[in-house]
């Protein structure tokens, strides 16, 4: 079917996930055990939790298993997931499995169009009573997001016909007289599948659906309050206590829906579903060329980047909302930080790209990919963290699964669909944001071109890139990622070192390509201190540190003690070292350990003891056993003489000063 | 009427405070602002917000000022802030304003004695169906507070036969076939204030309901789910969503109400009521010689100052619940602490002392006495904070009211009833448990006794105490606190000094008095450092400062940039020197100040320039207009040589080490 989009409006997209083959070896085993282990044991909860026999029908209230109001969302997301795995992955048995997940969703399906068997089964009437809290056009949005990508991977129509009838009945519903008109759902997700859905059928309808909710959001009087008042259930304490009415408001905020999304500033409320909207936002932007949209993408992206984002990519400090706190509100002791909200800061910083072409959204796409987001999974992919803390007291545990799955099908659906986030074309060329050995094959300018990176990356800065043309002399212009923590990165082009400023975040070669050139960027991958703006209160004094993309994490297995009780040393060199246990490398950096005290406050200070720290990348902690965890220390405040300058005939570090100066607090080792 | 506790079973009791003057120069002009501002100011508000109004029961649906479900506990603790003022200080308008309101209340009283303006006006017919929301209990217990308060103050029985009626009621409604049986209200106050009532009345029935509703709070079923269940407003939401389910149980924690009080070991939810709730429970241990409820008082108080407890006597630290955060979690940016549960927490620690005789829980009442309590009011007593931060990013400033205004009248109570705080007695002598110029008339054996403070407390820890006996030869015992802050006390009477260990926290001098005894008590009050327990995630390698009982704040102000800049250094000396625009004794040590950054987290060391710290008493902070503020403070890790050993020829500080290693990232000035 046809793109709704003119060459103009949408000058650049993903590769389709087709063409874009990854055999590296950090993402392809993290895929393929979401292929062999994760997709087949969420089937098995869907079949054995109630989730597919719903879709039955035939449940009768004092059954067993009875429905849950966002049930289909889960089956769902795991049918997007496993057919994106068809895309790259054929697997016959997997695509019946589909094909009869799809036949129940058609089976549950109403004459209307109607699609949810919680309200169907359970609270029959109550359909569209509730867009505040029932979740109903969020579960129709992950319904369509399922039937596109099954679409795309199988050529079937079977799901994308269910979904095309759930997404009419929701268009009428919408419009002046229907059930939900001037509505939109407390949980966004359906606006951003509408995008996908008018893209993959070529329907405008389906565009300006998302554009109505988008734009019902917010306005007054408030769509739930509306429909609170139809349904007359407004206690007297909601009325009356001060707390009641905050609350309201809050969950107005909660939801996105305090304002019209359009003068929206600040990131606020649930971030999972701040993320859904906010793609969904990008998306209208480019796709209706809607300038507005765009300028409150940005002052949201702004807002976030510079006030709300934690140094893993994780986002949504305060897990009483499961969302945002206020800016600098970023504590590492009891963060949130859900995993689904990183995946959903994925999809925002990808159409923010596709938007602008510029390289900084994939910086923070990548910072998310590469802390957040995989630190939510096991390494042997079978157990996830709902929750990310950035510091663990030692109380955290990955579980196998959650009552509310959101988690476990949504980091299926975005390893499963990886390609689609590596490579961006446009007119003149190709974008490549992700580092991976893959292949990736795509025209520009009527010519074919195969590019193939080969890169040890994360661990090494170094990628090789080689690209073949159809034919000598083909134009095309490459541009590569100049991540912002690089330095002095160099770029060298069929062994001639290639100068120029980056554009856009992008190093760019515009030239003609012949039968196989070698691309090498190298980007000086060293591992440095993170200095965190003083306004965050909670790792005021402290530091982090990164390497690459990475962030580490301090783990008590690894210190011998508490990881509370570390001291930094700002200006230790830093060393690199495989951890073998968990195929990572390590940093290890001379440091200090405090005495550890008892009661709550102490007039006797602390006794200090040289130690050598130790630390691992943050995405994989958690892996050998429950422990304490943090990845901000507190710093020994120090000179970078010393060990950087080789002046080591006099005292450089603050270890070191402290010790030759025979301090009492201080125990010699 | 008589007290119906038996000597042994109620062995310390406080003195009534008529017999205690307090003629100092920190709590008198706090007392007579509260005197000449702020009871007047709080009866203004009274009589034009409607709640005087709503008690002569002509408000009609439409007019202006609808009755709020708890207006009368406004009301009431008006009425017992001002009759103990009272007590100490006659005032015959005032006098007759009580006895207006006193009408009016009386005017209100329902036949039944039911008395709760807002369900006789605004919803008749909804009494007692809502315990856990509605706050009927609540209000009662004030107004017997205020009931008991008013007939010590006055000797008229007007309110006290009012709460009677009332008291009555609630007896007759929770007892089998009542329509409260079983019940007990959401937020604890009435418990407590029937033990007021049963040994002013000398009934015991008021103590056994007491009892009964401490007894039946967290008994399974839960009477909050029961009553829901007969209102009939479980919402389907309520049953499906998982959050709600969790909210659920966290109400029951909010309220103390998850399990059996006897059972409870953890100080959870809502701070305020879990004080007043405590607070009961050691009267009732006491009163009732209920050891299992005194083991439970112990272990809650345990878990509160071992894990939940701020520096300034601050608890609670979770805003969305007004309450209680996790063990450890202790944020100071952002911190709630509420001002009435400081005062909550007197009104726990007081009881506990007089149930165990120990100094230690007087430690904690003068911690928050000193900090979190009275920073919650402006110097000039006027305005008011209902949370109490440990740091502030400029944006925090007190307020003339609140619309549910429980802290100034809370705070007025408590400073109008101060002296009943200060001197505690037994068979055998006295506790001084507050250090303030004042003087107290009390019997011992048979003996009258005038004693006499003379002092600068808090600012300085040298305390004069003269006392006279009426006749030579009069024994009795003089225990005099040692509080857990001093280091070096000597004690001196009559001129020799009086070596000896301290007995449960108090320095005792049990003898034989006669015509006039000096006692000279020095508590050597020097500033020092305080370090936290490194098991508080938030203040990680910071410290703060104390000096006496008072903790110190840095405020912008006398920083001359954002004090989240400032770094302490902890071997630097301190000064002390008056603040005289806020009447207080500063401190000030060198210290550091880093350079501000731009972006969330930066790969570039900041700067640190030398400059001089300079702090004031907390409570005083916020008094010079909006700016940060911070009690704890990143510390430079350091050796104490140099400063104090006077070996200054070499570097003896990590400030000094720093500039004389010509660090870059030092600006000399």
């Amino acid at each position: 079917m046809a793109s709704l989009a003119s060459p103009e409006r949408r000058r650049r997209s993903s590769l389709p996930l087709a063409e874009v083959v990854i055999n590296d070896n950090f993402w392809a085993p993290r895929r393929r055990t979401v292929r062999e282990r994760a997709l087949p044991y969420q089937e098995q909860r869907l079949r054995t939790g109630g989730q597919f026999d719903a879709l039955k029908l035939t449940w009768k209230p004092g059954d067993p298993h009875e429905p849950h109001p966002f049930w289909e969302s889960d089956v769902a997301k795991w049918i997007e997931a496993s057919s994106y795995s068809l895309t790259t992955d054929p697997d016959p048995l997997l695509e019946e499995s589909l094909d009869e997940a799809i036949a129940l969703l058609a089976n549950a399906q109403q004459a209307d169009g109607y699609l949810d068997s919680y309200f169907t089964l359970v609270k029959p009437g109550c359909q569209f009573t509730d867009l505040q809290d029932a979740h109903e056009l969020y579960v129709a949005g992950h319904l369509i997001e399922a039937g596109v990508a099954h679409h795309q991977a199988t050529g079937k129509t079977s799901l994308l016909d269910v979904v095309i009838r759930l997404a009419d009945l929701i268009d009428r519903e919408t419009l002046p007289g229907g059930r939900i008109e001037g509505g939109y759902d407390g949980h966004e997700e359906i606006e951003l599948a509408l995008v996908k859905l008018a893209d993959e059928t070529g329907d405008q309808r389906y565009l300006d659906l998302g554009a109505r909710l988008v734009d019902n959001r917010g306005k007054q009087p408030y769509y739930f309050d509306l429909e609170r008042e139809r349904r007359g259930d407004e206690g007297w304490a909601d009325q009356h206590f001060p707390d009641r009415t905050r609350r309201r408001q809050r969950y107005r905020e909660y939801s996105q829906s305090h304002m019209p999304v359009r003068e929206q500033r600040e990131v606020v409320g649930h971030s999972v579903r701040a993320m859904y909207l906010y793609s969904a936002m990008a998306d209208l932007a480019r796709e209706l060329d809607d300038a507005e949209l765009g300028e409150a993408c940005e002052a949201l992206w702004q807002d976030l980047v510079s006030h709300k984002l934690y140094v893993t990519g994780g986002i949504g400090s305060d897990g009483s909302i499961e969302g945002f706190g206020q800016a600098y509100e970023l504590p590492d002791l009891g963060s949130y930080a859900e995993t689904c909200a990183s995946i959903g800061l994925v999809f925002w910083a990808h159409r923010m790209m596709l938007l602008t072409g510029e390289a900084r959204y994939v910086d923070v796409l990548e910072r998310a990919l590469y802390n957040g987001v995989i630190a939510g999974a096991s390494l042997d992919g079978t157990r996830y963290f709902y929750g990310n803390p950035l510091a663990s007291d030692g109380g955290e545990e990955r579980e196998e699964w959650f009552e509310v799955a959101c988690c476990p099908p949504n980091y299926a659906r975005l390893m499963t669909s990886l390609g689609s986030y590596m490579y961006v074309r446009d007119a003149e060329g190709l974008y490549i944001n992700l580092y991976a050995s893959s292949t990736a094959r795509f025209s520009v300018n009527g010519h074919g071109f195969v590019l193939t990176q080969k890169t040890d990356y994360p661990w090494n800065g170094r990628i090789d890139v080689t690209v073949e043309a159809d034919e000598a002399g083909a134009k095309m212009a490459l541009r590569l990622r100049l991540p912002d923590w690089a330095r002095g990165a160099r770029l060298i082009v069929d062994g001639r070192p290639l100068p120029g400023e980056p554009v856009n975040g992008y190093l760019v070669i515009d030239r003609s390509w012949g039968a196989e050139s070698l691309v090498t960027l190298d980007l000086g991958m060293e591992a440095g201190v993170v200095y965190p703006n003083s306004r965050i209160q909670a790792t005021l004094g402290r530091v982090a540190f990164q390497r690459g993309p990475l962030v580490y994490a301090f783990e008590e297995i690894d210190n011998a003690a508490p990881v509370r009780q570390l001291v930094a040393a700002t200006d230790a060199p830093i060393d690199s070292e495989e951890v073998v246990s968990l195929g990572v490398l390590g940093i290890s950096l001379d440091g200090l350990m405090r005495s550890e005290q008892s009661g709550l406050y102490s007039q006797t200070p602390p006794v200090f003891r040289r130690t050598r720290l130790r630390a691992i990348p943050y995405y994989a902690w958690g892996n050998r056993g429950l422990g304490t965890m943090m990845i901000w220390l507190p710093a020994a405040h120090s000179s970078p003489l010393g060990y950087e300058s080789g002046q080591c005939s006099r005292p450089g570090s603050v270890i070191d000063m402290m010790e030759q100066l025979g301090s009492p607090t201080i125990v010699r080792q």
